[in-house]
């Protein structure tokens, strides 16, 4: 089904250059990151420029209408041994299809453009899985976009982009070094900055905070054990805390950005219906 | 520091005994479970029983107050290499601290007795990490129990412990082979039962939807790829969908459990005071 442009072979130059980039320096440096199986290509395919797909023989007799789409649009498709395949993979059960794709992040500001009323900042999130994980739940919630600040880790990491279940490709991203500019750039955009954190001032269930929550808002979840750093805890405008009735000490990271971004969804649900017309 | 029992080799019949409770067969016929670690062991301790404990050199000198303190109450406390420790543990760096400790969960009529008014029911969680993830947010949530029904994976399972973080020690947890009676006990303990799935007929965030989570209610949260089965999807009250804005398919099920439980939370912080005194 797949006739090759190059002789596929674990050997080839196109896959010792692909290889660099399940490394954030090799990514950083081409400027271009690997997609892993039929779902998470088909998508990078929708969303923008796909550079090369390798392909084993299996994957391509269950994918055909796949590579064919791919050829279509200029696609570079290389028939490669499973072995090549899984030396393009860090899952367990290599899926033998890998795409070359354009690094997908946008500069803050353009992420910021547009007048957005709901967005996400990463502040210092360090698990892969917990990034892409993010993304996916910022997507379901309808963010407008997501932003990746200060040490936050590479989203185009493999473990992130297969968390993120496709949804990297669907709403912008941006990567920002300063995280308290980040936050100040949300700020100048009109949102209401808001830090999850166990210590806020303010309840998330609190009628102010969802009255907050109805408007213009930017949640930052700050890094697994240490938060978002002093310098964006200043920086937002509110640091709201999940209330924790039980016993438990804390929430972890997904479960409490799926449960902020969510609340906003509520709020903007039910708060909106009980404004009298024209009121602000 | 540590004067064991014994002298700790890996070849000790203890060790070789604990090391059947590494797997589901083992604990069920012992009627007893693994937890590392010095969090785990201490929230172990503070529970309920703990027949032995097993420690290194180094372990024991980071924790002496713990290892004191299992003493005083009659722990046997069984000094081991760092080799016997690790073969206990399944975890990348194993924490050289082990109790061995009675199973935790009671009968579902138990689970539900005293009138509960928030409830969760895993029908069919295969994932261990979520199942523990889930009993870490019901505890946060509030709930007064977490039901696992049907096929769901054994809560005393190491990640599952790991991933609750202490949390499985804080509810009453029951297990119920028949997924569709769980339902039915629920439902006869006063509790309306609702399905989270993405074909629901109410959304999450409908004023019918939160006018019943401020009432007694049981979430049930099933199977990762195949949803609660259609017993459970049939005896359930209400299907409830949460409400997707972006282009994402669906949410895991960490994060999907997390919203359900905590707009349940959030209907009650904000429904209720807008009820007018001595209203149902």
């Amino acid at each position: 089904m797949i006739r090759a442009e190059t002789p596929g072979t674990e050997r080839t130059p196109r896959v010792a250059a692909a290889r660099k980039l399940l490394r954030r320096a090799g990514r950083d440096r081409a400027g271009r990151f690997l997609v892993e199986g039929a779902q998470a290509v088909r998508e990078a395919l929708a969303a923008g420029p796909v550079h090369e797909l390798f392909v084993t023989e299996a994957a391509g007799a269950r994918n055909p209408e796949l590579v064919e789409r791919a050829r279509d649009r200029g696609v570079r498709v290389l028939a490669v041994t499973e072995k090549a395949a899984a030396a393009l993979s860090e899952t367990v059960t290599p899926q033998g299809l890998v795409a070359v794709c354009d690094l997908l992040d946008v500069p803050v500001a353009t992420a910021l453009a547009g007048a957005p009323g709901f967005v996400t900042v990463c502040a210092g999130i360090a698990d892969p899985g917990n990034v892409g994980t993010v993304v996916r739940v910022a997507d379901a919630a309808g963010c407008d976009a997501v932003l990746l600040a200060g040490d936050t880790v590479d989203p185009h990491n493999g473990k992130a982009v297969r968390a993120s279940t496709g949804s990297l490709f669907h709403l912008p991203v941006a990567r920002g070094r300063d995280a308290a500019a980040v936050v100040a750039a949300c700020g100048a955009a009109g949102l209401t900055t808001l830090v999850a954190d166990g210590r806020g001032e303010m309840d998330l269930h609190d009628p102010d905070t969802s009255r907050i929550l109805a408007g213009p808002v930017a949640w930052i979840l700050g890094n697994e054990a240490h938060g978002p750093g002093p310098e964006v805890f200043a920086a937002a405008d509110h640091r709201v805390r999940i209330p924790i009735h039980g016993r438990a000490e804390s929430l972890n990271l997904a479960t409490a950005a799926a449960i902020c971004l969510y609340a906003t969804v509520g709020a903007r649900a039910g708060v909106a219906p009980q404004l009298p017309p024209g009121a602000d």
